[in-house]
């Protein structure tokens, strides 16, 4: 196939690019991330919320697929994606990654590796070879080579050692593949661990045996982002600009975003359906733990400007209770939350770049994360102000809040805020600059606004907030509205939150 | 609230009845069957896959619900519907039950049960009174009497004693929940065990405190399915026709479709969530467990003319995979496909009624099941038959078959099938009387068939062909189609099914 036949790159935006890649099964916008469907399910999503989400495509991994139920089954049975009923583009691994990660027999050799199955303890072997043949009988659309990983920290003799055996192997690997292409594209796998001229000599060399797109491995294994995001700076320059590009299990929502402001167009991780299972979700305001008993008792959702239904219908007590209860439930809502989350994130960066405004959304959704959660219910009971499921004046006001970059820039924050009260007249709650790294901006009615309100830089974090801190003024910033003359303080209730304990342990 | 108000019996059809109840939420359609959603959540559903599947109420349990995350927090956040999401009506037991199932140090008093929380071992007190708070908290539509359950076999004595008792409590229950009705309707229970002296006097003495509705208790807790069955038989009359009728905690589709030829209206039970977890799915034709060998390989559906999307499109061999890895969408399939079964059936069951033909419904639906699920692909294999995903032909006989009440009675089977082969022309494959009570009716070419098959009387159960057991001729009697000509059968690869050992076993 024609290098320039599967891969079209449509906009440009600095180093971000915007693609479309065809596959055998459908075309995958880029950038994509692949939601994991690791023994061919996607752990607590159906296959149609998976698509309903935004996902193109999704990643099967080829060694639990191989031990259960069958490379050979899963062939006879009309391929991986009539199997699981998917039937939608698949990217499958090579089997290498695990069979590093989950074996704990295996042996390393030059023609292939042999372990034990962790099913039934059956001794298996793969080789470049194999793995190529068992994704040729999945029907796999999107086929990579078989590559040695190292986690880091790793030494260099190491590093590289595996990655001249990861060359050797995306020879064979290339070689075996092109024996019977079918529709299938093959993926080149980069190694180096964290030596960027490792990480080059890799690129150019698998550039040489010529791939249909190119991987970055090897990342994601234990390095901090700094180290992740210099290895990708020191590669994407060496590999081809009409390939598709794609960094192997990554990664957090701040990940993707770097990387495809660094040229990546592609990405896999299982964190959102892990981390919804463990009670995580992923929203605009960074990561909102739901175990945590903050949520107990707050009937508004996790946030109500989501696309996504179950993000803005369910209230976070009863995900908080389905989390507790270790209902399936509350896994399933979470994972989908989740998919969606992150289905939303590459459908804004897309948008963004080919409307040429990459940098602002990233700066955008950068300060959203770094606003973090709504602010707590119990603050504002402990401050006597009634908390009431979102009201239409205060969503309106929220809106406004965030979507005003300037806000994004806590110095101006007070004085805009203290402007928009003014203009909104009765509001009962207010939440606009996010919760912990503190900053509830809450108003009582209309004749309190104004003079009768002093903005004041305050903050604290969630962490001094449940070790029993008091809240000081933090490099953060944020801002509280409190009325000025202490008679008004005690009319209204109003006291600073204390914040010696957690007031939802009382509960 | 006067006793037609709520209820309105729409058909009778025999004992069999029609109906319609109105509740706080919405309506209800009698027959119906209450799936149960014990913590707030239904086990592996989404509430709109509920719905879809055709519920109009569900079931929540006030024992869970009060321990966590309890019914004043319930209260606060808006009731059971709208914490939940359902928004459709409830149906809460009184606590009674699970607080004598599930918790080890637990002291029965005339006021009151005293119990240990599951969860974090706390002390808990709950009297009829209580309870009946606690469901009005949780916004209940309709509220069910605290009663004493008693597991079967138990001795006369004991039974009358909780009989007794229960009565004292409704009694009780009653003058609670007159206090303050709201919009909820309130269930007396039937107790007596299987004595049906007491059952009656049960019954007349709920009817005398006077009741939204009657629910039968304390069945469906060991006795075999004709005690049951009795035990209705010896309540029903007693209970005031104008009201509706609940079998609490049952159960299986044909104790359901038993019930309901009976004079009840209403059901509920874990049974097709819990089995669904279990990997058994509830089909037309009978239960089929999902972790049998034989699934595999085989790319059908469970029914192929199911109404509902997962049990007509995923394939057998698909579902017995994500079963046998542990996979939490086989559990999610495999309960929803089991909650739209029930709804299925309980639709199927009010048609009936409406237009008057429950007794044939009742006679097709046991048929039906009788009959088993469809023949392995091995049956087929090991004839040296190829099998196909099924063909518009084979489909076409196999409903014209399994539509043709004859069939039911086997001994007509291979006549009609006979004539029917001839008519079809050529057919790779048809299977018609079912598979475990065996029966496949294998056909390879036109030019085979007719005068080249002789059609006999063979079959064997699925214990025989697992356990190795020779087919014989059986009482249940089933066809097989055989070539006549030993040279005929050589060319075909054609042999009879041996059986000694699964071929499956071997893959």
């Amino acid at each position: 196939m024609n290098s320039s036949g599967h891969f079209e790159l449509l906009t440009r935006d600095g180093a971000a690019r915007r693609g479309r890649l065809v596959t055998g099964h459908g075309i995958v916008r880029t950038p994509a991330f692949m939601p994991v469907g690791t023994a061919g399910a996607m752990k607590g999503l159906h296959w149609r919320e998976v698509r309903d989400a935004g996902a193109d495509i999704v990643l099967g991994n080829t060694y639990h697929l191989m031990l259960r139920p069958g490379a050979e089954r899963i062939a006879a049975l009309g391929g991986l994606q009539s199997f699981t009923g998917w039937n939608g583009p698949m990217l499958t691994d090579s089997g290498g990654f695990q069979v590093m990660s989950l074996a704990g027999l295996r042996k390393l050799g030059e023609d292939a590796v042999t372990f034990r199955s962790h099913i039934d303890g059956a001794r298996v072997e793969l080789s470049p070879e194999r793995s190529i043949e068992v994704q040729r009988l999945l029907g796999s659309d999107i086929v990579m080579q078989m590559d040695e990983c190292v986690r880091l920290p790793a030494g260099a003799a190491d590093i590289e050692r595996a990655m001249r055996l990861s060359l050797r192997w995306a020879e064979r690997s290339k070689r075996e593949f092109d024996r019977d292409r079918g529709h299938a594209l093959l993926f080149g796998i980069v190694q180096g661990g964290d030596v960027p001229k490792l990480r080059q000599e890799s690129a150019q060399a698998l550039r040489g045996i010529g791939f249909d797109g190119y991987a970055i491995g090897g990342l994601a294994v234990g390095e901090p982002q700094e180290v992740m995001l210099a290895m990708i700076e020191a590669t994407v320059p060496q590999l081809p600009a009409d390939q598709p590009r794609y960094l192997m299990g990554v990664g957090t929502p701040a990940d993707i975003l770097e990387a495809v402001r660094r040229g990546i167009d592609m990405f896999d991780c299982v964190m959102p359906t892990r981390n919804g299972r463990h009670g995580v979700a992923f929203t605009r305001f960074g990561p909102v733990n739901l175990r945590n008993a903050r949520h107990a008792d707050d009937p508004r959702p996790l946030d109500e400007e989501s696309r996504w239904p179950a993000t803005r219908s369910f209230a976070r007590a009863y995900l908080h209770h389905l989390v507790k209860s270790g209902e399936v439930l509350g896994a399933m809502l979470l994972s989908e939350i989740n998919i969606a989350y992150y289905q939303t994130l590459m459908a804004g960066i897309r948008d963004a770049i080919r409307e040429g405004r990459f940098e602002d959304f990233y700066r955008c959704t950068c300060a959203d994360w770094a606003r973090g959660d709504i602010a707590p219910r119990w603050a504002f009971r402990r401050c006597g102000w009634r908390v009431t499921k979102p009201q239409p004046h205060v969503s309106q006001l929220q809106r406004w809040l965030t979507t005003r970059s300037a806000l994004r820039t806590e110095a101006s924050a007070a004085t805009m805020v203290s402007e928009q009260i003014g203009q909104c007249g009765r509001i009962e709650i207010a939440e606009a600059l996010g919760a912990w790294r503190m900053a509830v901006v809450a108003v009582m009615t209309a004749p309190l606004v104004g003079p009768k309100f002093q903005i004041r830089q305050k903050s604290f974090t969630e962490r001094q907030c449940f070790q029993g801190a008091q809240p000081g003024v933090s490099q953060a910033g944020g801002a509280i509205c409190q009325p000025r003359a202490r008679s008004q303080k005690k009319r209204l209730g109003f006291r600073r939150p204390r914040c010696r304990s957690s007031p939802m342990r009382v509960l």
